[in-house]
């Protein structure tokens, strides 16, 4: 299944004990709809407040109901802040979490006098003025294969630290593209980033130091030293989970 | 004040005994401000669940803070869903619903296979495809000084029912714009009108009539007959509040 949610009221993908998760919203409503008890295995762990067009899980079923026809059947069923976008039948061995992939993730900034009562639930917004041209520049330097250390949260557990950055776009839009409710004046910049993977907080730690660069408080070289540094102290805050969206994720399969 | 909102969890701007009104969260978070009882008087009344990025208001003070700097105090306390875009001082005799103005709005509608749990405050989610060109082909005949009393709901109490459509554009859009959140192969198709006043459920009525159109369920040259007939009976129903934004007002004074 591909799955699309709004995190802004779930702890995140996985279950906590603190809160609703949206795989546990998705195992109740599939095991409710099929008969049988489902347990959805999920490509991505978003964290709280973190959004995603293309999440991708998969379960085993007894059921006959055809695959592609279980997206409309859930629709139906699930809250409106989870949708689930397509659903096909795969081979029994492929896990999403363990296959080969690039998944990208865009990272959206509301850089304006004022905030915008339309974006708060999906950008993070920033008063002062960003410098859009120094975030390109420092962006430049996280491309390719690299240990990004510096850009992982200290207690993620992982076996190696190295990932490869296939791509790292900054954009900036001012005009009122349609169904973006940009008001007059403001301006949204946009971090998206493809990789065959990301470590814990990584991308939301890239968009904290790069919203440095954009304020002139690193220039923009200073990202490879940050990067060669392999040290999450002399990185850049990490930014806050509703700016972040996971656009989606490709199989090589 | 330029005001922008999110219109899901309100009434409508105007005060209703069913609910929390925008203008009556704003009326009240401007006299606890300024510490006098201020009422503002708006330009638009939207409806409920319609949004604003450029809504307009003006009220009386006595209050010594700059005109200019109202809008950053009252942020601070007004509810994420409620954003001052911008404040300034106008003339005593200044009116935003009296005066000469040309109004903008759009109405989304998302034409997909599923809905996007990102958009769902914000578009009509229409499921049988919708043909854009067959659209713009009906929304030309509405353009200009005509009688739309076709298009406007029978409760309403107005002197003349004739109003100018400066413009009316159908767009659609495919690609995931930056901060857009469209899925893989969905498509927001965009009515964008300005005119110079509009009628009760005006801009609603049009996207219900247009969206026939789309089907194919009325050729585009219905829409001149519909018009013709000054008769609200004939043309399409209201197309939900979510899919409104009101853009923003130009006065010429």
């Amino acid at each position: 299944m591909t799955i699309a949610y709004d995190g802004t009221n779930y702890v995140g993908w996985q279950m906590q004990p603190n809160g609703t998760a949206v795989e546990e919203v998705i195992n109740k409503t599939l095991s409710e709809l099929l008969g049988e008890e489902i347990i959805i295995a999920g490509a991505s762990r978003t964290d709280s407040g973190v959004h995603a067009l293309g999440n991708v899980a998969v379960f085993d079923t007894d059921t006959r109901i055809p695959a592609d026809k279980i997206s409309y059947a859930l629709n139906r069923v699930l809250p409106r802040d989870i949708v689930i976008s397509e659903s096909h039948e795969v081979t029994g061995d492929f896990h999403p979490r363990h296959a080969d992939c690039v998944k990208t993730y865009e990272y959206n900034i509301l850089n304006s006098n004022h905030p915008n009562p339309m974006l708060w639930r999906y950008s993070h917004f920033v008063y002062l003025p960003l410098d859009t041209e120094a975030m390109k520049a420092g962006a430049e330097f996280l491309v390719g294969e690299h240990d990004f250390a510096s850009f992982c949260s200290a207690h993620a557990q992982t076996k190696t630290t190295v990932r490869t950055v296939y791509s790292l776009e900054v954009e900036e839009n001012t005009e009122n593209i349609r169904g973006m409710h940009l008001a007059d004046g403001q301006k949204l910049i946009t971090i998206r980033i493809s990789g065959n993977g990301f470590l814990y907080n990584m991308v939301r730690i890239i968009a904290g130091t790069l919203i440095r660069v954009g304020h002139h408080m690193y220039p923009p070289e200073h990202v490879k030293e940050i990067l060669e540094a392999c040290d999450r102290t002399v990185s850049g805050p990490k930014a806050p989970a509703q700016g972040l969206t996971l656009l989606g994720i490709r199989y090589y399969t």
